[in-house]
């Protein structure tokens, strides 16, 4: 469960906290919302020369794995089987307060570093008719294995690795667990580019929208998307600093080799969060031009009426006068005074109508 | 008392430094509203094996557990007593202007390092009627005691630690001072949780009312709970740094196996930070959805006044002409003038109504 | 003389600079307003034991009390008499453009550090019917005397501590130089906040105004507190750093007892300087509810004449028929056509008026 | 392929990612549109005494050259060759992501520092018709060798160093490699200046229509130059930093003498950026200009309708009255009445338009 | 030539450029407007007790004085004649790139250190009639000499530090070249209080006009002044970081001595830039302020006519229903009908004036 949820509504996030007051710090339980009836367990084990590939249905049989050289990848979708996650926790010595939370699916984008493990915590994006959720993914590298956690979701966001370490395609199956966990997080952000590139779209609509047809919806839609972009940064933005530290930091876990391809990441994310910025500055134009074709229409409608007002309102006077009943009109009398005041006020809507455009107001 | 109290009008605690004036600094005063008439002394005092809890009537009943190896913790709800806390601090051997601070509650939420000791203040939040309050919490952090002040308020915001050491549920009887202090810490940063709930679920409802039945009353509330998170943020904003010089800073009374936790809460309290960024930024939208419904209705109703106007205008003028007395004018004593000048009133109507449906006015 | 002057009217601080033009640096040139008459010199000596208080006539007479270990505190009200702080000056051993600042009143606050002495200015606020003026004061401090400088103002900020001193309250006496700068730096700190007391109340009322009878004045208002608010925030700023550069700072003269106090005054000016950010926010909120009350009355106004115009005007097309001059007008020589036509525009106008309350412009 | 093309229109830097999705990193794909049909490389080999210029078509040709302790400068127009440039790449042993960015042309203009070569990417701007576009430049700088890789465009950026060499003007040719991209870049930089050129006379014909013949299009050219300056931003806001790093930074490869012309470009730099800061701040002042000229049209409109109504509104009233059906109106029966009439209603239009002209309406 | 010129018009420095395409860096070519017709070179030579002043005509005469130990201070007015800034710099090693910059008339404000000189550039300020406008001053300071370079310019900013050389007044005479270049910053800086003196004022009668008299040229004048406050902070800023690395870095070529008054340089530089951000919140309130009056003045206008019709649109339709010619009127016949109705629309009028004077629109 994300910070705030796809639909443009308020931030859920707090609600399913009560569930946790009270306990003491470090007990493991799920919050969020349970994406997959079944926690499915995959395993797959590989160095050079060979890989294995199997789903698991009791974690206790992925234990053998860890013990070989070889690396081992083991993926969790689904998190609300506490007991499965705690006993893989405990099997690899994870701090209670890392088991809580991997299952607390409320977390920002982090890098904790423990005693033999690194911790990493990131958000897959996934955009649908509701608009735009996050799914929590949580990593532990250790020197030769990975645990991965996910929600469970819609589609598969690691296939492009997988297929890549069954085809023994680039360098992958070459190198250690610290390049598999890069290569997860790259698939991670790369997928931030398609999230974004929808959103470009969507914001080319909506100026067009706010320039030609701007409704109260627009409005609202000009809203909502910034209210998006607002959790799209803070679901991004901390990526940002988790990639330089994974890159810069001194952990032994990650090596040389694997860093200069972190750098790659870190400059797609930083691409990422100027396209975000970038947005949010087209966003507020777009606002601008809402605002200003609204007016637009309304001094419009407003010169219509100006225009009709001023021309009628001196021939009503007119015709008021000869519509009065004094004995002693002699006008009324005369037999080309009603013809020629046909002409006269027909002078006066005409020079109106000069006077007008010359003022650039038709 | 707080910085700005709820109920949206000013901050009025300058009003009570009146009472200080001339007095030399580290004389502690009471400044502050008296919120219990009776100061409540609570002694906890435990090991891992043992514990005993007791309401005490005199500070001196104290002093005789904190000389043990065990953990102590007393308790103080009610700061008027100024006499109690100067005698504690006294034994305890708290500096003048730390004593002073436990009284004076207008502190922000600090850190600040003493031989021997930590003082940490910080707010305790509540909502109520009137609006957001703040409590002042002092803690004195002593290698095997813990003081906590609290002004007293209507329900007890560390019962639940309390309940966890009586209980021995998790770890908290095994560790520490620090591991209390810790504990007591997070139980206020969880209650930040509780008071940004309320006020997502009122920020929702305030968006709904701009949107849909915007009234100058809203526009009020809109800038009254702009003002509660200036407030909230200068509450808040501080624990921040507080939590991080306590996990990152070099006292010797934390421990290692505290600092994990005390990063736990450094992560709530980004995590609070953030969601009161998220409702001022949605403030400020909601301000700009007000003002934009307002301009929204004011032009509806120009818009009526334009198309009545433009279709009666040219209407009335027309029976003008037929008003006025010329005794030469023949289209009066045509019998069928009359019915066909309806006909062309109403062709004039018809075509200003098709012109403002072309227009998109209708 | 302060940067803006109180009023609300434009800085005039560089107008006086033309005094000084072409002078070598180093030159004492008294700039700003001669505020009082006589240049009045108080001289306190004290130590644990004993304490002397003198007004003295020509500062030669200090000299010899500088020679004791006591400490000796001399206060000079009144800038203008230039030869007398030189003389002053040169005896201490001040730096000719220290000599200079003293008596050129429009530094911003510093604190600079010399051999064997420290120089710190910093502005005492006084607020009057023509707004908010600040007064320059400037410290020497040495390892055992303090120089104080005073424009001369309208009561005497420094009472209390006197008193103090006389009445020995509190550890005053006991401490050295530098606390007795502490506790004159703390009795300006303490003066900010009696002056931000008298602005919160003024923005109250000004809210209260801005939200029930807005008038032109109203803004006129508004901008001056804001411009007020920036005087102030100039001349409280620099304190923060000034007093944070003491507590921390190498300087022999200050010892680490006084450091602890100095902290204190550190925190009370992040106060005063957050209760100066809050006014400025609540300033620009009150700006906002003005011009949103502004437009509120106008739509109201637009509202009244729409509905006017909207009802009268069918009605004054329909007696436009009735009285045009057509012979053949059958409904004229109906006798109940007349009466009918009242039931008619009764029926028009009400039905405007149900349509008008089923849009809620009623 | 740039992050926002020149047309005003969106982003449209991901559409093409998918080309890549799945691959490994270090792979690389030509990810841009094709500019030249023909990859060109030329080759220039220089030293102090004799120079040498090939247009080659294998770049097999150029290997013996860089054996030489001449600098060797190898430019590559066009992109989508990707052989071409992974066989050069892996003669000059270029990381496989050096690679992969080179031909990947959305790159954030960067430095990054290898063993035994820099990698520089930088942007070099053009405008036309459809607004503005960047072209991505990278270079290697090894110990003896420049590459340089452009994308193809109209013109040549680099004419000007290429005859500086040929004729030997300055110290090009004394100096090294190192200096060789300095020129390149100095270049880029300097046709920097010539694109903002071209902005600012834009800019100052958008004030002039905004001031004097306001139009919805100019609030439309305002946002458009507005996003234009952002990417402008985008493309120079980093080669701040990247110059800065090469003189700053501790690579072997650019020696001292270089350094302080790399100051120079660094001034530069900082020059285009606080232009584009400077127009960026004037396209607001424009917008507001814009906004209000618009606000001043609408109240002209508004007054001259206002002046129309209430002239003749209380004309009409009178006549009005005149032309009642009453049997006895005394009125009626007067001769002078008539012209009386006229006379009153001449001095009620007279002194409206007098009260008008004493409150400055007209 | 500055970046922006004074009339208020766009940038220009762009355009002179051109004259240097193509040319290899550190070729001395004059950009700027040539402001003198001669060059004129004045050679000041002074210790403590000996000074001698001499206009010269060919640099080669300064040559001798170089080599004595005196400070020799040789002034350049006009910098089109390249040949001698040439000569004058290979004189004294000056790099090529210095040389370039002194004659290219816009470099940011900068310090630069180099082995045996400093070469510092900074902007005196000049406002006349068409605007402000900034005169580009170069100094070079070496161990015995100094080098200034002025563009030229009506008055001599330097005649107050000449005379009191030849005056020996101050300390002027015994300190060394870099008190020298303190003192000519000096006078530099005191120059822009007196610009800032001048905008005071000017800003002070926007306001007042703002306010009271509000029309379109308004507008143009705050955007005007805007603009250059923006041109005085380019050209002000960097010499605060310029004052700041002369005072705290590590050159040898300035003294201890010479440090404290360059703190004192330090702070005037503080002041001003702190007096134009002072105005430039000034100007954004006056703008407020003009936005506010213009809308108040149509606010006026649209009050008037609302009275205006909604008392008279009642009135015009009940003389219309008299004005009505059916036979069957019985209120027709009645002779005090007439007057009555009088009262009754005087009635009606009245008792709206009353309406509106409650609602307070009147």
């Amino acid at each position: 469960m994300d910070l705030v949820n796809g639909s443009g509504t308020m931030p859920k996030f707090f609600t399913h906290r009560s569930k946790k007051s009270g306990l003491p710090p470090g007990t493991p339980v799920h919050i969020g919302k349970k994406q997959v009836d079944q926690v499915s367990i995959t395993l797959i084990d590989y160095d050079e020369n060979k890989i294995q590939q199997a789903e698991i249905e009791s974690v206790n049989q992925c234990f053998p794995f860890t013990e070989k050289p070889t690396v081992t990848w083991i993926n969790i979708e689904g998190l609300h089987d506490v007991d499965t996650i705690k006993n893989l926790g405990d099997h690899f010595g994870l701090h209670p307060l890392v088991q809580e939370d991997i299952v607390h699916t409320d977390q920002r984008p982090k890098l904790e570093i423990y005693d033999g493990y690194l911790y990493i915590v990131l958000k897959m994006l996934h955009t649908g008719n509701e608009g735009i959720t996050g799914e929590q993914i949580s990593f532990i590298l250790g020197s030769n294995f990975v645990l991965s956690f996910q929600e469970g979701s819609p589609g598969d966001a690691f296939s492009s690795v997988r297929e890549r370490l069954l085809n023994s395609r680039g360098h992958i199956r070459e190198m250690g667990a610290d390049y598999l966990v890069y290569a997860l997080i790259d698939a991670i952000v790369d997928n931030y580019f398609l999230v974004l590139e929808q959103y470009g779209e969507q914001i080319e609509l909506l100026e067009e929208e706010a320039l030609e047809e701007p409704t109260p919806q627009t409005l609202h839609t000009i809203h909502r998307v910034k209210r998006e972009m607002i959790f799209l940064r803070k679901a991004i933005w901390p990526v940002r600093e988790l990639v330089n530290r994974m890159e810069r930091g001194d952990s032994e876990l990650i090596q040389n080799t694997t860093r200069l391809y972190l750098r790659d990441v870190y400059d797609h994310t930083i691409q990422v969060i100027e396209a975000i910025e970038l947005f949010r500055d087209m966003l507020s134009s777009i606002l601008d031009i809402y605002l200003s074709s609204i007016s637009n229409r309304m001094n419009e409608v407003m010169k219509v009426l100006t225009i009709y007002a001023t021309i009628f309102i001196p021939l009503t006077f007119i015709v008021g006068v000869y519509g009065m009943n004094f004995e002693y009109m002699p006008e009324l009398k005369i037999w080309w005074a009603y013809p020629l005041l046909w002409l006269i006020m027909l002078g006066v809507a005409g020079s109106l109508l000069v006077f007008f455009r010359r003022k650039k107001w038709l």
